[in-house]
Parts: C-alpha cells; structure tokens; sequence
C-alpha cells in the first residue's frame, strides 16, 4: 500500500474487508468515493453507522427490525396460527416475495452445526419454544435451508415442538437440496410451502 | 425495497450507488455490516469521511495527497528536470510499481473530450504550463491514456508547451509485453512496426 497516501490506504483496506471484494475493486471503490462529492461520503457514513445502531431483533420473532415488534409480528392481517421458522432474515425476503406465505416468521439465525461449534443454544430455538406456551399456534413450519445441517436444525426443533402437541412440518424438496434459501426462486418457494408435510 | 426494514434499505442503496455493485452484492455487502461488530462499521465510516476530508491535491502536480505538497514532488532525489503527465492518480500509482522512473509527475484529472464536454481549462493544464516558467523541466512525457481523448490531449499540450522550449515525448506504442501478437489489433502492430528500434 505504499503508493497511496494513507487517508486513501484506509479506505481501500476497509473495502478489502467486505466479503468478495478484492484489492483491484476496493481500488475502483475507493477512487470512486474520492471522485464523489463529500455528502455522498457522509451518507454512506450515516448509512453505515444508522443501519447498526438501529437495526435490532423483533422481540418476538428475532427478525431484524428497527422498532421493538417487526412490521409483521405486529400486522394484525397475518395468520398468528403459523409460524414459519427460517435461518436467516435473508430468507425472510426471499419468501416475503413470493407473496404466497401469510403466516408469521422465527428467525433462529443460524443453524445447529456442531462442526462450526454452533450448539442448540447459540440459536434462537428457546425463543420460539416460549411462543408455543399458549394455544395460538397451530402449525410451525420448519424453513430451515436443505443442507445438513439446516435439516438437523430442522430434526431437532420438530423433537422438541411435537409434545407440545403442534402440527410441525417441513418444507417440500422443491428447494434444491444442498442450495441456498437465499437465491431459490419465487415459484420453487412457494412450491416448497404447498408441498410441506408433517414430520 | 418494501421487504427491508428502513436502515437496512438505507445501506443496500448506498452501496448499490457504488460502480459495479449490483443489488444482490449491496444486499450481501450490507449484511455482512450488520453481522460485524459497530466499531468495524465506525472504522468504515471514518475512513470514508476522513479520505474525503482529508485527500486533496498536491499544489505542484495535483496528484492526490494529504499534504500540501505530495511525497513525490517533496522527494530532492527524484529528477526535477523531467514531469510524466498522466490523466489520473491511478496512472501513476501504476508508473511509481514500475520503480523505473524517477522523475516528477502531473495528474491532468481527465483527459480532453468534447463528447463528454470536457475542454482544456476543465483539466489540469494551466498548472502545468505554469510549472514551465523557470528552466528547471527539461522535458515532458505525455503518458495519458493510448485512446482518442488521451492522443488529443497529448497532441494539444505538446503544441502548448513546444514553443517553451521544452521537449516533448510521447510513451512508446507496440505490443504489450507477454502479449501475443496474433491478437494484437491492427493501430498497435502498426504502431509497434514504426517504433521499432535497431537491437
């Protein structure tokens, strides 16, 4: 980093810290920035900062949101009788876009993966155990995403919600198994919710 | 951008703002934000400002710096008595890898181009003209770029600065080496014939 003057020298190195952006792009990056007026460089700033200040998780359904109850917990219009459990708030979007789904989330934020040291406990599962303490819920919908280790999060949770006596089911194989929840399609998504069966 | 709650909206927009991100990178590179600890988002945030507060150009060559004066132009035991015009910052960061030259520099900050509107008093010629009062600069190297704009604009400040009694140099056009010249284009093998030197 020698040939840059240090103030440019930080910049690149902290666009180098993103994930899948190289020396060469966080170069462009930078450069760009300093060709860009300076309050488009504070809102970014602002952008950068706002976003981890008041990004938190919905009480309820640990979702990333900005107020104390998510936008969908609190929408009175959606099916409190299903909850839908996913990993991340990235598969939220994703089945939020097929329209299809109007029940309501749990998002565990992560999955059991004893490999990455990822235990029961490091997720968000006693969360959604004390939403099933009343009688509101019907079904949970295991969304966790079809690899191993989201199917034996999905295995585990089932184990545990069934004496609970609440119909638990799982999303159909239309996802493609070993893929990502995040970049499946609408239609393959929604197939996936019509084609749940009980597990 | 309905599905993302506000701050996160916020952020995925302003890196799609960036050249060459699109939306699925913005909304990757925003999660890893929010997945990260707040004083890596304060340090990305700081380095953004602080490039922009703090680089601007040096009074001699208007490259960037945070000095008045850039390393390069302050350094006594480069030769004063040669300046490499180039068209950006990147250009010389590019010549300085090389270690071969040790001359001064002039970052012109564009390059001629009536398309784009931009004429010989948007770029950085006056400063350069006005280097050439004394006698120190025997000879300018004109190193922007080997496309139409950077040809015109070398062919404009040569005529500029002839009668001052300088000389003038164009870099060398030919074949890049390691190049293959089955793919070399037509200009450039042209180029590359008429440059050729005795060995």
């Amino acid at each position: 980093m020698e040939f840059y003057v240090a103030p440019l020298a930080r910049l690149i190195e902290q666009f180098e810290k993103l994930p899948g952006i190289g020396h060469k792009t966080a170069r462009r990056l930078a450069f760009y920035v300093l060709s860009s007026p300076i309050d488009e460089a504070e809102d970014f700033a602002d952008a950068l900062i706002s976003a981890k200040r008041l990004v938190k998780y919905c009480e309820i359904c640990q979702n990333i949101t900005d107020t104390d109850v998510c936008a969908i917990c609190g929408d009175t219009r959606r099916d409190s009788g299903v909850i839908c459990v996913m990993e991340s708030p990235k598969d939220v979007i994703s089945l939020e876009r097929t329209k299809e789904y109007h029940g309501l989330y749990h998002v565990l934020h992560g999955a059991i993966s004893p490999m990455d040291d990822v235990g029961p406990e490091d997720i968000k599962i006693p969360e959604l155990l004390k939403r099933l303490n009343d009688d509101t819920v019907k079904e949970v919908i295991m969304a966790t995403n079809p690899t191993i280790e989201g199917e034996a999060t999905a295995m585990y949770i089932a184990r545990l919600i069934k004496p609970l006596g609440v119909k638990v089911t799982r999303i159909a194989h239309g996802v493609p198994v070993g893929g990502d929840l995040e970049y499946a399609d609408e239609v393959t998504l929604t197939r996936a919710i019509e084609g749940r069966r009980e597990m």
